[in-house]
């Protein structure tokens, strides 16, 4: 095998079956066939998996790491995820774990345009940890979702995203969503003299996303949300590639329903694929994820590799001002807060709450 | 609340906690923020998911119902499971079930333009099962998978698939098998007097997978398939819905990643958004999918519903010639019979095994 991606996986097997389950896997991610009846002598000495160790991590569990050759991907993002889970994943003693990915592919991927500099830059955040709000509920008309990101803006926040839930409905079409939002956010800004971001979530097919980004991009907006599980990972990073201008918030939904440990998918194949902020559930609020696995998907986002800018990790989901110390000590300042409904609940004080929101992101460490 | 939808969900809870977890599903699959803090009525009365019904069904196992407005979905299938799945996927105790769909809405996605009779009358079935089997292994040249698809069309096989990993490499471009392969077919259709039909595998962004079919379809192909869950739902639609002449087998890679029960996914939203065929992992073979899944799955892709075509089950994943009667018994004749690897296995007597498998297919029930 020439140049090779290496994919890690955990296995639930006892000792006396994980090698031929290791092989069994190497063979179900390349050649999906039995190998003794392949005749292909460059088949079988470049494209069939390798296995390439096999470490007893715990009772029953073990790390198997495949070699897979990096032709078998070509250039294309869907193609990545399907050599390294695609018939593995239903299959449900296996984890996709981790995977190495050559320098050369990495570099084909490209990474975020923007990263951490970039979204600090843009909103002139110096080496503070950034600040994000949510515009919700969902079923609000644009007008009331503008009224929402204008008292943000004026609290101080950087960036004012979409819910997720928040697509292309007949109650706040995407149009209307940016012809409200964009001139309520310039508005605060002239009051304030501080520019807060509105970032839109894309949605619906490719197609659809293009003439998302066109109407954005005709309003000023440079910043985009998207769900890459949902627009699938070929569609995200085509979008990033033809949009060098925009930066891009990956959003986690239908992401956590794999068996593919977040560190990975979160925190190395977004950024890989573009992300320039990569919003995931915190530890301690409403989803399952441990604190060790938000700082594993943290460090993944951030670390120096292949020339890549690092993605900002954007630990969200039931926060509070009352953790934003606590999150700070835990993530460092690389990072972006994101509070949404603990910040909406408090109505008609939410210039005040964001405001307090902002001074204790921009105290923290100066205190 | 006019249209809804319900997202049926299996809850791993005790009796004491299961309606405070049943409440928090429905406010996180709709409005994602604390209901206390939403002044808009329309938004409390229409948007706001509902509980709809709790249902003890084993130990520490509910089933939950919850009523989402449909509106929230507009028409966008990936918005669709973004409001039955998109965050409730990464909260680990909660499996998506089932879900029940307007009519209205069932409608407008609308379903496979051919379906089983469509598959059936390509080939001149009449009303027997269909049969299939794959072109691997990934790395061999265009030509020799041609030579494949040849001996597959002289045994008398009605469909041949691309195997998964089949994408656009280098190694056999997806232009280089259309061009090889389709007048291999025409050559034994010419020989035999029988069409087997070739179906490629799409691959990469929706740009790179029109650009796919417009190569296919000038090669007289009108079948192709397609991984839904790596392409993203709504691209998988749109493909469907611009190519009515066009017959679309759906691959599971990924699919299994996802706690979504598979009838779900597979037979029903597969089949919702397009799929003529749905291909899925038989039980008793390398996957872990249960009889009882398979069943359920196979029911739900051929059950009367909302006037769409009904999807062809298609079970596969190291099926081999002995099984066959088994599977016929078990799934019935509205089925097709996909066996890959165990095919290839027979090399030289390729024809002949495909042969013995055609017509194990074709005597089942008469003798």
């Amino acid at each position: 095998m020439s140049l090779t991606l290496e994919a890690i996986y955990r296995v639930r097997s006892d000792a006396r079956s994980i090698e031929a389950r290791a092989h069994a896997i190497a063979v179900e991610q390349s050649v999906e066939m039995p190998t003794e009846a392949i005749d292909d002598d460059r088949v079988i000495s470049n494209i069939v998996g390798r296995v390439a160790g096999i470490e007893e991590k715990g009772p029953r569990s073990y790390e198997v790491r495949i070699a897979l050759a990096a032709e078998t991907v070509g250039h294309d993002p869907g193609q990545l995820i399907n050599m390294l889970f695609g018939n593995t994943s239903i299959q449900d003693d296996v984890v996709l774990q981790d995977a190495e990915i050559p320098a050369e592919l990495a570099k084909w991927f490209g990474g975020p345009h923007h990263g951490l500099d970039g979204l600090r830059g843009r909103v002139g955040a110096g080496a503070r940890a950034l600040t994000c709000s949510a515009l919700k509920p969902q079923g609000l008309p644009a007008k009331k979702l503008a009224a929402l990101a204008e008292q943000f803006a004026r609290g101080g926040i950087d960036y004012v995203k979409d819910d997720h839930g928040l697509a292309d409905q007949a109650y706040s079409p995407f149009s209307a969503r940016i012809e409200a939002i964009a001139p309520a956010l310039r508005a605060a800004e002239k009051a304030t003299g501080r520019a807060a971001r509105y970032v839109p979530s894309l949605s619906g097919n490719l197609d659809d996303m293009r003439r998302q980004v066109a109407m954005a991009r005709q309003a000023g907006i440079d910043t985009v949300m998207i769900a890459p599980m949902i627009a699938g990972l070929a569609n995200f990073h085509r979008l990033v590639r033809e949009n060098a201008g925009l930066a891009f918030f990956a959003h986690p939904a239908l992401a956590g329903a794999s068996r593919i440990a977040p560190p990975l998918l979160i925190g190395k194949l977004f950024r890989l694929f573009g992300a320039d902020a990569v919003i995931f559930p915190n530890y301690g609020g409403r989803f399952g994820y441990s604190a060790e696995t938000c700082r594993a998907l943290a460090r993944a986002a951030l670390k120096p590799r292949d020339g890549l800018r690092p993605s900002v990790p954007t630990p969200a989901g039931g926060m509070n001002l009352e953790r934003v110390p606590e999150m700070l000590d835990f993530y460092g300042r690389d990072t972006m807060l994101l509070i949404g409904g603990a910040l909406l609940a408090s109505r008609e004080r939410l210039v005040e709450a964001t405001a307090a929101f902002v001074k204790a992101v921009e105290r923290h460490g100066h205190g």
